[in-house]
């Protein structure tokens, strides 16, 4: 892949003392961020860090449970109401069974979509009202804030080609209830995460999910590593 | 059962023009609601109305899928904040795909269970902040809101033994994680609903579980028609 893993530079910054570090993935349906976090992942832990990977919604028994729900075409009659709060339970349970913990512990942790997917897939997707949405991810979240939110940029029809391609190969049809919206819908999802972007300059990094993989990798390495730079080890 | 069906005063009450009638069935486990309705709905269902039995958590698909997991003893991990979340997302799903269509075509709904329950359970029982409780009860509800609230009373000792002695009998223990809590939990939620009463004293009729069967079944027909004699034909 080619990355550069820098460990030097990566050791020098997680030595002593360093309480965790919250990092999170964003982007529309096959932006890369499963392949990118698995990268990640690697990078770090070959640098001696403690990395727990992670994804909403999910991450734990009851979430995945939950997951389930949200994802299956079957269940197209969710209204949006109980979508939204099913996120919010999903995400709550994870919090506090997951990430929480694993940041008190020390460690990096990853994880593929958080409150910004909620703003963008049921605030832009779904136009559900922004201030109940800031609410209950306010609510679901608590204090756990990612420090740094790496976005995987794309035009919405390359994004959803590649996931359908994806389903068509893995012969799986049980997760799409996303792909099958309409294109308008993910593109409106694209340009809320692009205006949270805008709206979070210091906690996100946009990066462009058309280069290679190995290039991404690298771009992806750089921020991790510039942002855990810029935060002191008693910043959690 | 003896019930004194009266009607006579039914039918006048229900003619043309009353669109729904919303009553909801609180009580602590074991209090006999599942049997209440049951004669309720019988009583007007033979006097000419068309009633709607439902139930929280559940009284559609997804819900009874989220039932499952709020129920179910082997989720004794579910942290009090995601419980109070699922509980809010199975309700917005019911009311917007059972209660809310089953008002508006100008039907009876007798639903076990509503977001009295949450305030007394999750409120008194695992002490969550009241406020948040509120809030997600308005968000599940919206604007559909009890006209009629019946609570029957009973010592919570009583009441559980009920309960205990009804899984026992039943060879079940799927749904036993509220049974499972402590005396002290069901004594709490007893005096939470009794407050709420108290609270609302238009909306609730408490009535005491103790009796038998026949004079409780009376006692809460006499309550649902004088409750829809004083509300008048459009109030909805």
């Amino acid at each position: 892949m080619g990355i550069s893993l820098r460990t030097d530079v990566c050791n020098s910054l997680l030595i002593d003392g360093l309480m965790g570090f919250f990092i999170t993935f964003e982007g529309i349906e096959g932006s890369g961020k499963t392949t990118q976090i698995a990268l990640l992942a690697q990078s770090l832990t070959q640098s001696g860090q403690r990395v727990i990977q992670t994804r909403e919604p999910g991450g734990c028994k009851i979430a995945d449970h939950l997951r389930k729900i949200l994802l299956d075409p079957a269940n197209a009659d969710l209204v949006p109401t109980a979508e939204l709060l099913l996120y919010a339970a999903a995400r709550a349970q994870h919090v506090a069974q997951v990430i929480a913990p694993a940041l008190a512990a020390g460690a990096i942790v990853l994880c593929d979509r958080f409150t910004d997917a909620t703003s963008a897939y049921q605030g832009a997707g779904r136009s559900l009202d922004r201030e109940l949405i800031n609410q209950l991810n306010q609510i679901a979240a608590g204090d756990t804030h990612p420090e740094l939110t790496i976005l995987i940029d794309l035009p919405a029809q390359i994004g959803l080609q590649r996931a359908l391609d994806r389903e068509a190969q893995e012969q799986t049809s049980s997760e799409g209830r996303f792909e099958r919206e309409a294109l308008a819908f993910h593109q409106r999802v694209r340009e809320a995460y692009l205006e949270l972007a805008r709206q979070n300059p210091q906690r996100f990094c946009v990066v462009d999910g058309s280069q290679s993989l190995s290039c991404l990798a690298d771009t992806i390495w750089q921020h991790t590593t510039r942002a855990m730079a810029y935060r002191g080890p008693h910043d959690l």
